[in-house]
């Protein structure tokens, strides 16, 4: 290999190791919610939540483990990364080199197929693929477990992008026993989640600012302590494959979150007109006899989780309420996954 | 006097006794809310509330006892009252009856000059006015907790349109304990309700049926227990005539009770798109120093609470954000008070 002299550097005459990995994580959708932590430091969360991957919405990130490197590096969509973005990534690259006993810094590449910070948790499958590419480059056979309760420190919900299909997080209440597990395969219940895109703007307010304000809300309280009860009815409506029984505490458990979110010092308001527009359809269709129920995240977009049979129906009624509302469609996603992992010495 | 001899009827050689007095009573907003009873039967509030009488929106309304009805009678509006009204009243007058120990039945007039039903508490000043003029018709001298407590029976928030200008509503514990009186004159704090009028269509789902599904909610409890916190906060913050004390605790209590509605079982959602995006514009506009306010009722029209020097800005932000929004601006207004009053025998 011939490089010029100026670019070898420092690294004349040693051995440079780098350590390479790319993996795949899914998006996510939650049925019932997480919001607020009982330990924000390592994301321990105020409760148990249950999400549905989406497998048409994905992070796909390349991690390089380096002796070159003097500091991490991120790019993000092919561009640096912002500085909020960079140092919450490099915060996750020293839990891991905390966890995994290592001192090298890393540069990575990040990549999703879907708008950032619009109320898709682009967070989730970011920090997801992240855990699984810098684990695997480093060729630490970690556990899906460990995977889950690593991918969490980055960003709570990332935890649950990392088992397949229908997925349970329990809060726990230490930092290795806070982990997803899946509850049902991808296969198991055709559902589909059609999005609402509203707004691709980046949101006012970012989610973990959002979760340290849960607390200042009167209503988080009784959100949390009500949250395994709804969690129980939500997933045995999963499980009994009950649409009619999955949408009511689906949307009742939306809007305690965004009730939180409202009565929170200062209040916080993600809904937009147009969301509570569709929102307000999306009950009126489903007493048409639509299998659709609606959920929003710390966004504006609106989640219109259908029966695979009515998606089409409920995207072309999305279209027909107004025009400019772009449509996203995902079925039921599988779990993180490893696209390569090579490690050399040159 | 000379009638035809049909018209007389059964009064030919009787003597007719009728008791006629007219009323008038203002409407009121609540920026503590009233939302569900711990005894719905003689409407014994869940909790406290505090409100502002409004000086442009009032009912008259005429009560005559007269011995020559067989029946009740009501015309709201110049028209015969549709059933539902009519049974409420009926009910009304039948309290009356059983307190004041009459048997008589009652013909009663009322006339609104705003909408009904479209979240301006018409019934607040209806029975507000509707018990004055029918107490009054009969001689009977009651004290204004008196009417206060028994107009209470005909609607919760006609206890409140009793007394004058700024008016707290205690909830006591037993009937004659439940009764409003005014914590400060309507000049003490030239305050302004700038009403964004979205809608004249008649609610969805009335108060008297929202109420008794409050505590399906599970956030009702805090809320109600709570309110006593937030009604000191507001009390206090009028008392000071201090505007950036009042605002966000009328907006948080607002939000609260909307809260409840919208995780009631079913949900209950009176706010439309057009009142979100009005709500956002308040809070935008606060930011920018105008002194105002949000609060809605069980309905769409956004009540803007202003100081009285931005009421005419903020009426023209309004209708510069949607020139269909129908714009009512009312000053602080005084209690209820009796019109005429006469007894006759003919």
């Amino acid at each position: 290999m011939h490089l010029p002299q100026q670019q070898l550097g420092l690294r004349i005459g040693t051995m440079v190791t780098e350590f390479t990995a790319t993996a795949r994580a899914h998006s996510n959708i939650a049925f019932i919610k997480y919001w607020g932590n009982r330990d924000s430091g390592i994301r321990l969360p105020a409760n148990s939540s249950l999400s549905m991957n989406l497998a048409a919405l994905h992070s796909t990130t390349r991690v390089t483990w380096s002796e070159a490197l003097a500091e991490d590096r991120l790019m993000i969509n092919e561009e640096p990364a912002a500085p909020a973005a960079f140092l919450r990534v490099r915060a996750h690259l020293d839990t891991l080199r905390a966890e995994l006993g290592s001192t090298l810094r890393a540069d990575v590449s990040s990549n999703n197929n879907f708008p950032m910070g619009a109320g898709i948790a682009s967070s989730a499958s970011a920090f997801a693929a992240l855990t699984v590419a810098a684990t695997a480059a480093l060729g630490m056979g970690l556990s899906a477990r460990e995977l889950s309760a690593l991918a969490r420190r980055g960003s709570g919900s990332a935890a649950r992008s990392i088992p397949a299909g229908f997925v349970e997080w329990r809060a726990g209440s230490a930092d290795k026993e806070s982990y997803a597990e899946s509850i049902a395969s991808p296969d198991y219940w055709p559902l589909e989640d059609v999005i609402a895109v509203i707004s691709r703007d980046h949101k006012h307010v970012g989610s973990t600012a959002g979760h340290a304000a849960a607390d200042t809300s009167i209503l988080q309280r009784v959100r949390v302590e009500t949250a395994a009860d709804r969690l129980e009815r939500a997933k045995h409506a999963i499980l009994a494959r009950d649409f009619e029984g999955l949408a009511p505490v689906v949307e009742e458990d939306s809007n305690l979150m965004h009730a939180v979110m409202m009565t929170s010092k200062p209040s916080l308001f993600y809904w937009l007109p147009k969301s509570l527009r569709i929102m307000l359809a999306v009950q009126e269709w489903r007493r048409q006899g639509v299998k659709v129920c609606y959920t929003l995240d710390a966004g504006p977009n609106v989640h219109c989780i259908c029966g695979a049979e009515d998606a089409a129906a409920v995207a072309a009624r999305l279209k027909e309420l107004d025009s400019d509302i772009e449509v996203i469609r995902s079925s039921v996603g599988g779990g993180a996954q490893l696209l390569n992992a090579s490690d050399r010495s040159d």
